[in-house]
């Protein structure tokens, strides 16, 4: 019987790379993906293709109140930035970081792997291309890992630990494109845009976009997306 | 001015008191509930009322969607146990365990703590007297308390650490009521029972029961709340 394994499912490129990465080591995939009213709410319904293009055996989608705690541009009503350099998105932690948010998403993911009998959680983070948030480093991702034994019934009773696994985090994104695409994913299934326009075209000018349009033009593939900008 | 915590408040006992220290030591508390799909719903009410007479600055109650992950006797349709002898209670991590729960509500307190500016989260774990739970134990609140600041913009920008306060870790119930009742606590606003009768008295037969009563008898005072037996 495969090992099952809980992937956190954006609906973005990285994610949906992510689970085609645990797919083709043998896992058996639950795919999990939140609702926390993030204003790019066109990530879920991408995320429900990726999952089933990509062959998850279920994939859950749970509410998050996050927009009651505020403090993102993702969630409350703050411009998101438009059109900035390399080197304006390196320097801090920008607006559109949420709170914690890679921590409560793991903490879902713990609860639901520790239902399932799984002992290993996916995350499809990545310090290089990150934006600078500060829940995508490794060493974030590392104190995640030794928490999650401790906090469930591993911890008690001596049983396997918990493995938390980021394959993107040390790549580029061409890297990343070059890997996926060589795993099959159809980035077209994917949503990168903080800020989708009315006619359903990506921006082109948030971080997260020109992130992805330099990424593809570095692994010199085309993106299938349709972009405003 | 005074520093501001975030306060893990469910209603019962142990969290009542623990707000209570958090003020006496003179934060400025934010209370934060959670409804999570949990048996004993009494319990929000509760939680409400203790806000208030514990002056609380603002109380939050966030919606988790924990039944849809399962995995316990208190989410789930599975029978709460009852009449247990400590020694059966020791034994064990027990079925109204739900999964990551702890995990899950500090990442929401860090969360709001960050918008905040609060660098305090205070949570009325035990290790005592807590049903073996995974997540009460020092071990567990360490990881958090490390987790916390790597997980947040103090982590990136080098700001004060996050500190997670759990001052009942080490008290026995009866301590904990004695606690409380020197800081003025109103016992009869909190609620504890997993199992509430019709007639909205607590059951005095689960886990949470026989603890508070075995608390109050072993402290001396007399539990202002009704049982059925």
């Amino acid at each position: 019987m495969p090992a099952k394994a809980v992937v956190l499912l954006s609906g973005g490129l990285d994610s949906a790379t992510t689970l085609a990465i645990a797919r083709s080591e043998g896992y058996e995939c639950y795919a999990l993906s939140f609702e926390y009213g993030q204003r790019h709410g066109r990530e879920l319904g991408s995320a429900r293709r990726v999952a089933a293009a990509l062959g998850a055996t279920k994939h859950l989608v749970l509410r998050l109140e996050l927009r009651a705690i505020g403090g993102s541009a993702l969630t409350d009503d703050i411009a998101v930035p438009k059109g900035r350099s390399a080197a304006a998105m390196a320097a801090g932690v920008p607006i559109t970081y949420v709170p914690a948010r890679n921590t409560i998403f793991l903490s879902h993911a713990l609860a639901w792997a520790e239902v399932l009998g799984a002992a290993d959680l996916f995350i499809g983070v990545n310090v290089l291309d990150a934006s600078g948030y500060p829940d995508c480093r490794q060493e974030f991702i590392a104190a995640f890992e030794r928490l999650a034994t401790l906090a469930t019934k591993a911890g008690v009773e001596g049983r396997s630990r918990f493995r938390v696994h980021a394959p993107l985090i040390a790549l580029s994104k061409a890297e990343i494109i070059r890997l996926g695409a060589a795993l099959a994913v159809d980035y077209g299934l994917t949503w990168t845009c903080y800020e989708p326009q009315a006619d359903t075209r990506a921006c082109g000018l948030c971080d997260a976009c020109l992130l992805r349009k330099k990424g593809f033009a570095e692994a010199g593939l085309t993106d299938p997306i349709a972009y405003a900008a």
